[in-house]
């Protein structure tokens, strides 16, 4: 098999073989394929797209590239949640306590990477003493005991997708949905889920800016999960504005626990009991979704929810007081209220530019050398739709330094005010998947 | 400027601009541009194609990447000849000295390269004594005084457009008319042309094997010549089967003298006298086309042609005895004649297999390690069309070797006998950019 030539047959719009792929991803993993005939590919690829078999196929030579995670030793169906990215998505955080509550098994292993917040592991590291340094062992019996755990990502997963990835970053070809979808599913797979229930988003702050775009990408991403024999589901949801109110690593662990208690922001709370619904189901907790969603509120309700997260906490050494007494959270020195300069109702929050507001601030990582202030963030108090007078705070600033005006203006910058009623972005635009 | 950016230009089918395009080669020849961009950037162009102002720029853009001749101190419009290659093709022999002949300046600079058969100058170097290590002055002395002269490549000429083909061989973007089209041209023009005359040979021998692609690929050439200021025209000739009757190095010569002498292949003579014509037209020295046919006739039958070739020969160390004794050339050991197995018209001769079986016999280079045998070869006494006796000579093998089974195998193989008539192919397909 010679690369010149499967870089031909996509070229003219062929179908490649299963055996045509793996020989690519192998011959790219251990370098004997070079970057300048893989890029080529990639870019063919862009143009002539890969049929639901290739797709499949690509993303489990993707997965056989590097280690693979084995939960079996973990009882139950391992549903495993991904978000294709936004600002201020504390799901998560909710989710993962929220399903555990109804024995759904949720054995996380998540990262650090860069964005306007830290990811999973900054945000939790917020609680003072909590730590993902537990060995593989223990992360086992622990998700057995308490139905959640987080580890620290390890090992050599989909080494594959690493590079493919960095490729395409510099040569065009990062938006070309069969290379997304196999991408994300194949470091769901490697990571030992059973069942894959994705968070879709779109709008201005999400990587896929329409409702056509975010559909063709959940639904690619659903036919591969079910094609690998894992069930897949997908939520398209609203990333026009921020999620929730809170952006930043202890504002939105404290968000979190007021969604776990029922007094979460309406939006929030709203993504939280669809996406948990799936998960439920998709690990054979409900006959239904709705019977999912029910069993979620009443998990809200009694509390259970909110012990789950603070269990949680403390197996990983964790203070789980901040549950009850979210002022032992790390606090920001200054605070600062953001004023409406006109009577309105607020038009747009434009998500991207609102989140790098809170990297300015210290929030998030620009460079992996970055360090992250867990303390810091913004907390809306408008939201699209909503009536704000003149003079009303539209948001509160936490902030460890004491000058920050052009954090205000690109948050002035990128909050309209529009002098006629507007409607509220709908949240949830489309489940797939569901039979 | 960022290359990423431009390629995801290209990929969404938006227009490069000369500054672009110049920042582009500049940084892919310094090395600042990495392969793995510009093979993305060529599979777009591959896609989305490259217009005539975008086409011109590529091209200037390759000349001005290394050096370029100064042909300026040649009195007269300095006119070059390429051809896209094929097999058997002893027009350069033939066309040197017979537009010389007629004051056309031909200031050749040729290689050996790899092929079917030797170079221009592999062919020459039958002739015994001939060579091109000349310097340069001696080589503008000699265009000035005999009209001809033949010097090695040297410099660095085009050296984006070699890293460039190099790349594109591996990575299955060689067939892009844009890309072909600015190849070919930046050669000619670094290499000091004023006005170009294309042969873009089409058929199942040739690079391009359908008409409507041979007409694109000439069109695109005679666009970029014009757009630069180098008036360009292109004949698409027949490469359906071999050009002349000989292939191989001594025989062609002895082709081209016989050519020369007015007593060569029919469809070698037209060839050269239809681009003949053309490079008489475009060097000015003719007020037609017509015109120039005329007096290419003319120079054929009152010798100066013959004339022309000896003088040329002589000048570079050659034995101009060559021409009124051809059996001074290098002679095989053996002679074979291939009997046709059966009575019938002669269908098919496929040019390229015929020419392997030629290289099989040492008269070309498969590597750059190869040694050639300037007197190796196959002579053809039937072409297309032609009728043919059961034991009567299809060709004649040239060998300096015993064995030669395998070349014979191919041979039978490769020349098709049908019991119906067969019309000859048609030897000039459409000629482009007359006025």
């Amino acid at each position: 098999m010679r690369m010149v030539d499967l870089i031909e047959k996509k070229r003219d719009g062929k179908e490649l073989t299963t055996e045509e792929i793996q020989f690519i991803i192998e011959g790219y993993t251990n370098n004997t394929i070079p970057d300048y005939q893989m890029s080529a590919l990639t870019m063919a690829i862009y143009f002539q797209g890969m049929n639901e078999r290739e797709r499949a196929d690509l993303t489990m030579a993707m997965v056989h590239s590097g280690d693979t995670i084995d939960l079996s030793a973990i009882e139950g169906i391992k549903v495993d949640k991904h978000s294709t990215g936004g600002v201020g998505d504390t799901t998560t955080l909710v989710l993962g306590p929220l399903v555990a509550a109804l024995g759904v098994p949720v054995a996380k292993m998540s990262g650090r990477g860069l964005g306007h917040t830290g990811g999973t592991i900054d945000k939790l590291e917020a609680v003072k003493g909590f730590h993902v340094e537990i060995e593989n062992d223990e992360f086992i019996r622990l998700v057995n005991e308490n139905k959640i755990a987080v580890i620290g990502q390890s090992g050599n997963l989909t080494p594959a997708d690493k590079k493919l990835y960095a490729l395409r970053d510099v040569t065009g070809t990062v938006n070309s949905i069969p290379l997304i979808a196999s991408s994300i599913m194949s470091k769901k797979i490697a990571a030992g889920a059973d069942a894959i229930c994705l968070d879709v988003k779109t709008g201005a702050g999400a990587f896929m800016k329409t409702i056509e775009d975010s559909r063709e990408l959940a639904k690619a991403m659903v036919n591969i999960g079910n094609n690998v024999g894992r069930k897949t589901m997908a939520v398209i949801s609203d990333m026009s504005q921020p999620l929730g109110y809170a952006i930043g690593n202890a504002l939105e662990v404290k968000e979190a626990i007021d969604t776990l208690r029922g007094e979460g922001p309406e939006d929030l709370t709203e993504l939280c009991l669809t996406l948990g619904s799936h998960m439920v189901y998709l690990a054979g907790k409900a006959a239904t979704l709705e019977e999912a969603r029910q069993k979620l509120l009443e998990v809200i309700s009694n509390g259970k929810a909110l012990e789950s997260f603070k269990i949680f906490l403390q197996s990983q050494g964790g203070d789980p007081e901040v549950v009850d007494n979210p002022s032992k959270l790390p606090q920001a020195k200054y605070t600062f209220d953001l004023p409406s300069l006109e009577d309105g109702y607020v038009s747009e929050i434009i998500a991207d530019e609102i989140g790098t507001a809170a990297m300015m601030l210290g929030a998030g990582r620009a460079t992996k050398e970055s360090v992250i202030d867990l303390a810091v963030g913004i907390v809306l108090h408008k939201k699209i739709g909503d009536e704000v007078k003149k003079g009303e705070s539209l948001l509160t600033i936490y902030a460890n330094q004491e000058q920050f005006e052009d954090v205000k203006e690109k948050l002035y910058a990128n909050i309209k005010i529009s002098k006629q009623k507007v409607t509220a972005p709908i949240l949830i635009h489309e489940e797939i998947g569901k039979d």
